[in-house]
């Protein structure tokens, strides 16, 4: 066995067990008994342990070192360029430090959901100071002497810089400020009545299969958080139900198959290796999108959706298609990110990748983080936070030690506004498609475009030889501002 | 730390792997999607490759030779007892040995799913020869000089041996088959009805719940075979239904009930260690046995069930309690090992055990088995077996390399019969008890007499203490004689 094949072969293992590390995650989720919830910790620490150890062996350094000269061709060299950023980050940061940062999030994320029950951050705030204390300390060894923040971006969108994305926000901001401006103050209908939980299930299956997810392959369950998990032939999501909001139910669902698809839709022959799964989260996330908004939230495709939910659900208390698809697309006041609609979103987005950059930059003392979000909510939104759970303690992220993360939904968000364009150039028909319930060409198009590649390309390189040009966020700005530009006419 | 404190840190995490592996194993049963078959063959490869090189290592090895003078109490004793058999085993066996073993049985077991829906033992027999070789290796491997079927014995039921076998059925056999003549010529009743799937599942959760299992570390699925998983706090059970024969599925869960009880009654300190499992086979199926018939179908429980199956079916199509004790009870002919009676059971243990003991001892050939099996069931039955499928392809054990288990289920029997006389002697009102559907008492005196010690006395140890008697046939053979006596009176 060359050194190339010996490497391949410890990978796949580490790989093969990672999949059963996150579907551990899933079944805690979905599955686990709440009694088991301690024995299970310790399952998962020890799960994660073998893979730490797999990730920093000595043996895995020489094996890459020798492989180096050995690789014969493009994807021989991105299993490597995988596999060698993986070992660097994982022996750069100090097992001690690893360790102590795994231990202290466990602990926080208890510590945030408890606070967030009580509206109370006083309580929250010392073990978050303590994980901005070892992430900052994680990001300087990462970092090598550059940027902290930037350090800790490449664990989410390799290759990405702060610099870039302050361009990309501020192009985005006044045009995204101005279009909700002129959105809030038109008119949005709601859809009303009582929507049954098996039919919201039932009509989210038929979803799922609609936009291209191959169900012998994966699974749909209930869960508190919609999620997707899992790669290759494994990849199970989840979604919720309120029986007052369909919506909720409906666009998670699609959501979380765009995540699922992506990874469905990678190369067979990638599978258990490097390149086997969705090649970062700005990427992953665009596919979500995509999903989601452009084609989920499209006129063409709600129009088709209308008729299925009147199936489901008898009189929705909207009159027409029209109003229907005015419904699905409310934009509206809110304190909460994870409701609020396309423009807004990008603006929740802002505020914490501000708020994010000045913790790790050190400029911004998580004493001070509470009174730093209210004031800047009020500034950007121009309504005051009502209660911690409505402000700073709504997202889980900062507990569990995920900075950096933040701003890959909007990069997703941007990324799903060239793919879209592009899109819509190559296949001209594409509303009436839509407006038949047909996904076909859409979802065959970004399969091939995107997904296939798994972690073949680079981030951005994904995105522009799909799209024919680099990404930025002029396609999305654009999309939105006809989109509701039409809509608040 | 001392090699005792450092030794068992290291079986904690193995421990916490093994318990993952058999969620994992539980997933597949009951989650995964069909699409994920190789991949999940992968994963549970990497598993089990990942434990087997933790038992195996040689620091495991020393640590267990320094921790030899530490140990100071009983428990720490049998923890090293344990630990200490485990890796002299895991390391008798060559590795090519047991990874051939491995990959072999792998593809055996589809083999004989093949073969058994085909009713073609031929198909079957090449692939099931070369197991039996590789497991006569292993036990040559393993017995070190003595004999070879004890060997394989030791792996389900430690300090057990052949000779000691070969005494107990001795005995029970021609007790069992004068019983199975009276009770042949009797008239058994049988229910009759159309039994939903739903209230069939609701009831066995009652069922689950009256008889101790603590549902909120476990849960209860389908599955296509029945089984219970898992140790501590998250043991969970699958059952099976049929909406015409609603026994199989109420007793397929009291029997993996006593299973998981036994698994949820040890004692909480032994959690994630050695002896943190039961002891083995034949006192995990004494659990399983005991709270199945000698509890579930006695007469004063069987007279509760008549009254909860009546509120959830309506009309049984048998007139009385003692009609549908009969039914419960039912003796009649049959191929089938697991749709035997509590007399008949036995019978297809010894024809099994026999033939397997005869395999191992290279003096009867894999060529030849099907045609001995059909003679053998013939002389002990009384009728030809009508297809492989109903003989010698019926049960999935030799496929997997499971020889030595078979034995076991009548020992799981034998244990059931003493932990019962005892048992009765303890609790005097425990028929009015059984008869108000109040398993409080009997599943009380079952976790503290056994199920609380996990494996911190040797199998045959732990019957003896519960019972104040060595364990043997003679209290079942009693039992049997006297309830079957007044059935067929």
């Amino acid at each position: 066995m060359t050194a190339y094949e010996d490497l391949m072969a410890l990978e796949r293992t580490s790989q093969a067990l990672a999949q059963v590390a996150g579907r551990l995650g899933w079944d805690q989720e979905t599955m686990m008994p709440r009694g088991a919830v301690e024995q299970r910790a310790e399952e998962a620490g020890s799960m994660q342990a073998i893979l730490h150890a797999r990730r920093t062996e000595a043996r895995r350094g020489e094996l890459l070192a020798a492989a180096d000269a050995e690789a014969t061709d493009e994807v021989e060299r991105a299993q490597l360029r995988h596999m060698r950023r993986d070992y660097e980050r994982a022996t750069c940061v100090p097992q001690d430090l690893a360790i102590a940062l795994a231990r202290l999030t466990s602990k926080a994320q208890g510590q945030w959901a408890a606070a967030r029950a009580d509206d109370d951050f006083a309580a929250f705030s010392p073990v978050l100071a303590e994980v901005v204390r070892l992430k900052r300390e994680e990001a300087s060894a990462l970092a090598e002497g550059g940027d902290l923040y930037d350090a800790l971006l490449e664990d989410f969108e390799p290759g990405m810089k702060a610099d870039r994305l302050d361009a990309i926000f501020a192009a985005m901001r006044p045009r995204l400020v101005e279009l909700r401006g002129r959105a809030l103050d038109a008119a949005w209908p709601n859809i009303a009545g009582h929507f049954d939980q098996q039919a919201q299930l039932q009509l989210s299956r038929k979803l799922a299969e609609t936009f291209g997810y191959d169900l012998s392959r994966g699974r749909l369950d209930l869960a508190v958080h919609p999620f997707s998990s899992g790669s290759g032939d494994d990849v199970r999501i989840t979604t919720r139900v309120s029986e007052a909001d369909p919506f909720n139910c409906l666009y998670s669902t699609i959501h979380e198959v765009g995540h699922a698809c992506y990874e469905q839709g990678i190369d067979a022959g990638y599978r258990l290796t490097p390149l086997g799964q969705g090649v970062s989260m700005g990427v992953h996330e665009s596919q979500s999108r995509i999903y989601e908004n452009q084609l989920g939230r499209s006129r063409a495709f709600c129009g088709w959706l209308y008729g299925r939910m009147r199936d489901a659900f008898g009189d929705l208390g909207v009159g027409d298609e029209d109003s229907f698809y005015r419904a699905v697309n409310r934009v509206h006041r809110g304190h909460i990110r994870t409701e609020a609609d396309e423009i807004q979103y990008n603006l929740h987005i802002m505020l914490r990748y501000d708020l994010e950059r000045a913790l790790i930059a050190g400029d911004l003392m998580v004493a001070d983080l509470e009174a730093a979000w209210n004031d800047r909510f009020n500034a950007d939104f121009g309504y005051e936070v009502d209660r911690a759970s409505n402000g700073v303690l709504q997202d889980v992220h900062w507990s569990v030690g995920l900075f950096g993360y933040f701003p890959t939904y909007s990069l997703g968000n941007v990324y799903a506004g060239c793919l879209h364009a592009k899109m819509r150039a190559d296949i001209p028909g594409l509303d009436s498609q839509l407006a038949k319930g047909d996904l076909a060409a859409a979802t065959a198009w970004l399969r091939s475009g995107v997904q296939c590649h798994g972690g073949l390309y680079e981030p951005n390189e994904t995105i522009t030889r799909a799209c024919g040009f680099a990404p930025g966020p002029e396609p999305l700005l654009d999309y939105l501002e006809t989109k509701f530009g039409a809509l608040t006419r």
